[in-house]
C-alpha cells in the first residue's frame, strides 16, 4: 500500500467537498489535490523526484498537507521538522537527511537563517504564505501558479520511504526514523478500522503536525473523505470556538492541551456535541481525569500510546466487549489504561530473557513490538537500527505491566526507573498518585543523586493556578498512597514543565541540574 | 501482513469469550485456537508442512475455521472446494494443485470416491467429525487427540501464498486463483474498516465458506473478536430461527436466501433487533427490493460487488456523506448501485483503448482494478494471469456505467451482452424491469442465435408462487419500461435458474441449449 491511495480516494470521490479549512480559507478536495499537482509540478521544475529528501518547517496548515501529497506524489521523501528545534539541531538534520530542499513558513526566517548558517551550503528554500517572504528563496505561490500540474504519480512501491521523523531526542543524538509508504499507510487503515473513522468526520488539527501523533491523521482523514480544520498554534479560548463552528468531530491532543480546556471557564459556554471522541497519550493519565474530561466534551475518551518508530499508535483503550458489563469505576480503569494492542500490531511485555512477563499487573517488562507500521530503522544507523529491532521485533525501552485482560499499563521508560535503597521505583506510580491531589496540575517524578540510598525520589510539581500546597503536604500525601520509600523525599515546585517538541515531558532536562 | 495476526489477537485478548457456534457446539476462542493448535500438530505429524497445498471440502463448521487456520500455522496452502463439483471437477483441482491431502466431511464420501478414483493416485483423506467415518482415511478427532499442539507459527511473509480458491468456471477451464497472505489479510482489514466491524459483532456464515463471499469474514471477525455462527445449510426457517438465537449482528446473504427469506411468512414473527447491516451480491438488485429487505430485517443494506481474483469485495454501495441529504428515492438508489469503490483498492472503469469513461451512467467500460488484495495471478498459468493482470492492472471483464458521483453499476459481464439488430444490451437493464414485474422471482436475460437479429434478447423467468403471468404479458411488461429492441423476443419459465456454486446464476447453462 501507499499513501497516494488516500489522495486518489478524494479526488474521485469528494471534489467538491469541503476538505481543508484553514483561516479563513476552504478548500474543496478537487481545489485541494490540483494545488499538490501544482506543487508537485513547481518541486520537479527544481529537480526534485524520487528518493529526494525535502524539510519542512511549518506551523499546522494547508500548505504543511499539500507539502506532504506533492513530496509523495514525487517519490520524494518528506522530513517534517520541529519548529521548537535550535538552529544547531535543524542543521544537523538537514545535513544528516542530505535534504535537497527546505518548504519553510516565513515566521521562521530567523531560524531558517541561523540553520543555513550552520549548515554552512547553500539549499534551496521554499517559502509559503501570500504575504512578503524573505530575500533569499522562492515564494510556493509563484512556483505553483508557473509550474505544470500534468504530474504522474510516481510508481512507489510499499517498501520505499514516505518519511523521515527526527525523534525528539530526549537522550543523545537525533536519530531520523524511517517510515516506508506501507508502515503509514497500513497504519492509517488499521486506525481507521479502531477508530471507525468516515467521511462524517471533522479532524481538528491542534497538536503539531510535524509529529505522528497528529500527522497519522493527515493520512486517515484524507482516506476516508473526512475533513480537515487547521490550528497553526494552540490557545485553549481559539480552538474551543473553532471545534465547535466546525463542529469537529474528533482529535488527538496532548495532556497540557486538555488541561487547560478541561479548567478553562469558557468551556462550559461551547457546544461540543459534535464531538464523539477524544483521543490523548504521551502521558499517564488517571481514572478522574479521564471521567473529567468525559463529562467536561460530553463524549468518549481513548488514551494512546505510541511512538515515531511505529507510525505510531501501539495501543488504546478501548474497551473490549468483555469489560462493557463491570462496574463503573473499573470501565474507567480501562479507559484510563494504556490499552490494549491496536489491530493491526503484536505486542508483548518480555523479560530480559525474552519470555513473556505473567499478566498480573505487576511483574514488569519491556514492550516489544512488530508489525506493518513497524520501521525498518534509522537513516543511516545500521547499529542503532540492529540494537532497536532484533528479529523483526522491536524493543521500545518502555517498562510496562499487563493485566489479566491484555491491557498494558505503562510504568516507565527503562532510563526513567529510579532504583532508590535496592528498590525500583517507576517514576508513573507516584506521579499518578500525585495528579490525585487537589491541587496539583502537573507532575514528573525523578530520580536525583543521593549519598544514602543511591537515587532519591523527587517530585517537580506545577500546582494550579490560585491553589497552595508544601512540599510536606505533598509527600505526606504520597506516603497515604503509597509505600513509603515511593514517596518523594523533596518536592520542587515549577511554573511549567519542559517538554520535548511532541509534547512528552522532557525528564532529562529536570534532572540534569542534579547531575552536576 | 499475515492472516496469524487474526488468529494472535483472539488467542490473547479473547481466551474465554465464546467465538464459534456450531450446532450444539460452543467454543472459546481459548479452546478453538488450542484445537487450531492440536490441528497443526497432526498435520506436521503426517508430513505437511510450508507451502504444501491441502484441500477442503466441507459445509460451513467449526472445521472448516480450524482447516484454514491449522494449515495457516504450518505455512501450508489451503484450497477450499465447492462441494457442488462434479467428482471429476474435483480430481481436476487435486491435480492441478498437487494437493498432498484431503479434508473431508463424511457426507461428501461418494464424491471423495469418485473424485479419488478419476484422480488415480493415493491421497490422505482425514475425516471429520465425531461419528463414523468412511473406512480409507483418518479421523481428524483421533489424530488431534494424538497430536502434540506445540506448533511454531510459520515465519510467513505477506507475499506466501495462503489458499488458492478455483474460480466457479461460468466460462472454460477452472483456473486456481492465487491468494497471498497479504491479500486476504489487507481485504480483512480494510473491510473492518468499511463495515466497522467490532467484538460486538456476531457474523452468521450462511453463504458457504468455500467462496469467499463468506470467507473473507473468518479472517476479519476473528480478527475483531467477534463471533462466528455456522449454518451447514440454508434453510430459510432455521436461519431466522438461529439469526434470532445467536444476536446475529450482519452477514452477507446470495440473492436468492434474501428472496426466500423476505417472502417467507415466518419472517415477521423473528426478533432481528440485534441485526445492523445485511450485505448482498453477486447479481444486481432493484431499490424496491432494498427498501423491502431493509424493512423486513429493520437494519441497513449493503450491495457489494467483488471476486475470488480481488478476496472478494471491490466496491460497496455505502453512502457518501455528501449524498445522505438526498431525497430518500435517490439514496435508495444509490443503495442499490453496484457501489463506489472499497477504501483499499483502486477502481476505474476503461474504454478499449484504456482512457477512463465519461461518469455520466451512459458510457459503458470494463471495470479494472488494483491494489494490495488483487491476485498475483493463476497457479501455474503465467498466459491467463498475464491476459488479466496488465500494468499490475487486473482486468475482470465486467462492464459497467459511472455515475457522476463515482458509483459504478454493473450491466453486464463482457461475455453476457447481448448484441441484437446492432443495438449493444445489457442483461442486467432488463433484468432490473423483469424484477419490477409483480409475478416475477427471479429472471435471468441472455441472447440467443437469430436469424434475423444476429442475437434475439431472450429471458428465463422463474415466477412467485402461486403467481401467474404469460409471455406476453411479460413482454409488454418490459416495452412499457424500456426501448422496444431491449424487451425480450420470447421468454422461458422456468422452476429455478441454474447457478454456479457462489450461487451467480449460471447464464452458461442457460445459453448452452440453443448454441446446438
Amino acid at each position: 500500500m501507499n499513501l497516494l491511495e488516500s489522495l486518489y480516494k478524494v479526488e474521485r470521490l469528494y471534489p467538491e467537498k469541503i476538505g481543508v479549512i484553514c483561516g479563513d480559507e476552504r478548500f474543496t478536495y478537487g481545489e485541494f489535490v490540483t494545488r499538490i499537482k501544482q506543487l508537485a509540478g513547481a518541486f520537479r521544475d527544481r529537480g526534485i523526484g524520487r528518493e529526494d529528501r525535502v524539510a519542512i518547517l511549518h506551523q499546522n496548515c494547508h500548505y504543511f498537507l499539500e507539502a506532504y501529497y506533492a513530496l509523495s506524489l514525487l517519490g520524494a521523501i518528506s522530513c517534517p521538522l520541529n519548529y521548537r528545534l535550535s538552529a544547531r539541531e535543524i542543521a544537523f538534520i538537514l545535513e544528516d537527511t542530505e535534504a535537497k530542499a527546505l518548504v519553510a513558513q516565513p515566521l521562521f526566517a530567523d531560524l531558517v537563517a541561523g540553520s543555513l548558517e550552520t549548515l554552512g551550503r547553500d539549499l534551496p528554500v521554499f517559502w509559503t504564505g501570500k504575504g512578503e517572504i524573505p530575500a533569499d528563496g522562492a515564494a510556493v505561490e509563484a512556483m505553483m501558479a508557473a509550474a505544470k500540474g500534468d504530474v504522474k504519480p510516481a510508481d512507489v512501491s510499499g517498501d520505499d520511504v514516505a518519511q523521515l521523523y527526527y525523534t525528539s531526542g530526549t537522550t543523545g543524538r537525533q536519530k531520523g526514523v524511517i517510515l516506508t509508504h506501507n508502515n503509514v499507510a497500513v497504519h492509517a487503515l488499521g486506525t481507521i478500522a479502531e477508530l471507525k473513522l468516515t467521511d462524517e468526520d471533522r479532524w481538528i488539527h491542534v497538536a503539531p503536525m510535524f509529529h505522528l501523533a497528529d500527522a497519522w491523521a493527515t493520512w486517515a482523514i484524507t482516506w476516508v473523505g473526512g475533513a480537515h480544520v487547521m490550528v497553526p498554534e494552540f490557545d485553549a479560548k481559539r480552538v474551543m470556538a473553532l471545534m465547535e463552528r466546525e463542529k469537529v468531530t474528533l482529535t488527538n491532543m496532548i495532556p497540557t492541551m486538555l488541561n487547560l480546556m478541561v479548567n478553562d471557564p469558557a468551556m462550559k459556554t461551547h457546544d461540543f456535541s459534535s464531538l464523539r471522541v477524544m483521543l490523548s497519550g504521551g502521558a499517564p493519565i488517571a481514572p478522574e481525569v479521564v471521567r473529567k474530561i468525559m463529562a467536561a466534551f460530553g463524549c468518549d475518551y481513548i488514551q494512546t500510546y505510541g511512538m515515531t518508530e511505529t507510525a505510531p499508535y501501539l495501543t488504546m483503550s478501548i474497551l473490549k466487549d468483555t469489560l462493557k458489563t463491570r462496574p463503573e469505576d473499573e470501565q474507567f480503569r480501562f479507559k484510563a489504561a494504556t490499552g490494549r494492542p491496536v489491530i493491526f500490531v503484536q505486542l508483548q511485555v518480555v523479560r530480559e530473557d525474552g519470555s513473556e512477563i505473567a499478566w498480573n499487573n505487576e511483574e514488569v517488562g519491556e514492550i516489544i513490538v512488530k508489525g506493518d507500521s513497524v520501521t525498518p530503522g534509522y537513516w543511516h544507523l545500521p547499529e542503532e537500527t540492529a540494537k532497536a529491532l532484533k528479529d523483526e521485533w522491536l524493543h521500545t525501552g518502555d517498562l510496562a505491566v499487563v493485566d489479566p485482560e491484555g491491557y498494558v499499563n505503562i510504568v516507565d521508560r527503562k532510563k526513567d526507573m529510579i532504583v532508590t535503597g535496592g528498590e525500583n521505583v517507576y517514576s508513573t506510580e507516584v506521579e499518578n498518585v500525585l495528579y490525585e491531589h487537589p491541587a496539583v496540575l502537573e507532575a514528573a517524578v525523578i530520580g536525583i543523586p543521593d549519598e544514602k540510598w543511591g537515587e532519591a525520589v523527587h517530585a517537580c510539581i506545577v500546582l494550579k493556578e490560585g491553589m497552595t500546597a508544601t512540599a510536606e503536604e505533598i509527600i505526606a500525601f504520597c506516603k497515604e498512597n503509597l509505600a513509603r520509600y515511593k514517596a518523594p523525599k523533596s518536592v520542587e515546585f515549577l511554573d511549567a514543565l519542559p517538554r520535548t517538541g511532541s509534547g512528552k515531558i522532557y525528564k532529562k532536562g529536570l534532572r540534569d541540574k542534579y547531575l552536576k
